[in-house]
């Protein structure tokens, strides 16, 4: 019996359905197409909601989800908001850290290392010129955003930055935010 | 005395404020230096959570927000996680749709327009081959991103939809979303 059949879940990750999965996707493709939704209502001023609870995946709608996740999203008072929630742009902030610390726990796992530590600071740079349309050079979104990674566990630290940045490589979130994707935009006014 | 001297807060977004924090920024572009910021700890398998609090602007660290947002995410079990939160990619969704229905709001309130309803669903098509690294084609982030918008208000629909037109275009999420910006990732590993 190999180490992996007493402890399949390294770092909480279960490394034997994590590789059936990617054999499973690897015979079928389709299943790797998935749909992610959310759906926003104003709530007056710069303040508005998301529901996320629906997606489609693995050929299916998915079922687990039980209730909706509800996230607000506002700007604080200098920015002429009443601060109800974060801002759009800092939700950026948690989805680049948290997509690429998914990576860093998930091949740390498919690699035998064990992790005691994963913690990450990420800032942005924006300068709001762009957006209050004072100045046409500069951009409207982030200058520049930077994640700072500290990551421990039983391997040697040329081991841990190299997950880190097999993590970067694969993240799904780093590629839409460093290489842009096609975001269309309609609208119905009844 | 004027309409806006009655209600100066048409959609909830005080437009007078609006106008002298732009003026503000005009007279002193250092203003519009912002940094936003977030935190993230791993806690096991594909679940993280983020805290959001401090950010500068305007000149001075803001002291406005008396604690942090919290965000949890994580993968669902079709995705070998526990479903503790919305997925990083999923926050993506939410990012654009409300920054989009921020700009709805305050623009319209800055063209006199009293809004009754914005709303808006957002899809995002991904294929896993990408992050799974199944295929080299594949990118590992979004193929594409869209937004419904649904608006009604007291004015005519060319009028809103080149509202949420001019949102589109001077929205700091769409421009990362769609022109990508510099994302910098280092690690410590003590």
């Amino acid at each position: 019996m190999t180490e992996t059949d007493l402890r399949p879940a390294r770092n909480g990750v279960d490394v034997p359905t994590l590789f059936a999965t990617r054999d499973a996707v690897a015979a079928t493709p389709e299943l790797a197409q998935f749909q992610f939704r959310a759906r926003n209502t104003w709530l007056g001023g710069t303040h508005s909601r998301s529901t996320i609870q629906g997606f489609s995946g693995a050929g299916q709608e998915d079922t687990s989800r039980t209730g909706p996740f509800v996230f607000d999203a506002d700007h604080p008072a200098v920015l002429v908001g009443e601060g109800n929630g974060a801002t759009p742009v800092e939700f950026l902030l948690h989805a680049i850290a948290a997509c690429l610390t998914t990576g860093v726990a998930t091949i740390a796992a498919a690699r035998g290392i064990t992790l005691t530590r994963v913690e990450s600071t990420v800032e942005g740079d924006i300068d709001l010129l762009g957006v209050l349309g004072l100045a046409d050079r500069v951009r409207n979104g982030y200058r520049q955003i930077r994640v700072g990674f500290v990551v421990e566990g039983d391997a040697s630290p040329d081991e841990l930055a190299a997950v880190v940045e097999q993590s970067r490589r694969r993240s799904a979130v780093y590629d839409v935010l460093t290489n842009g994707t096609d975001v269309v935009v309609d609208v119905a006014t009844p």
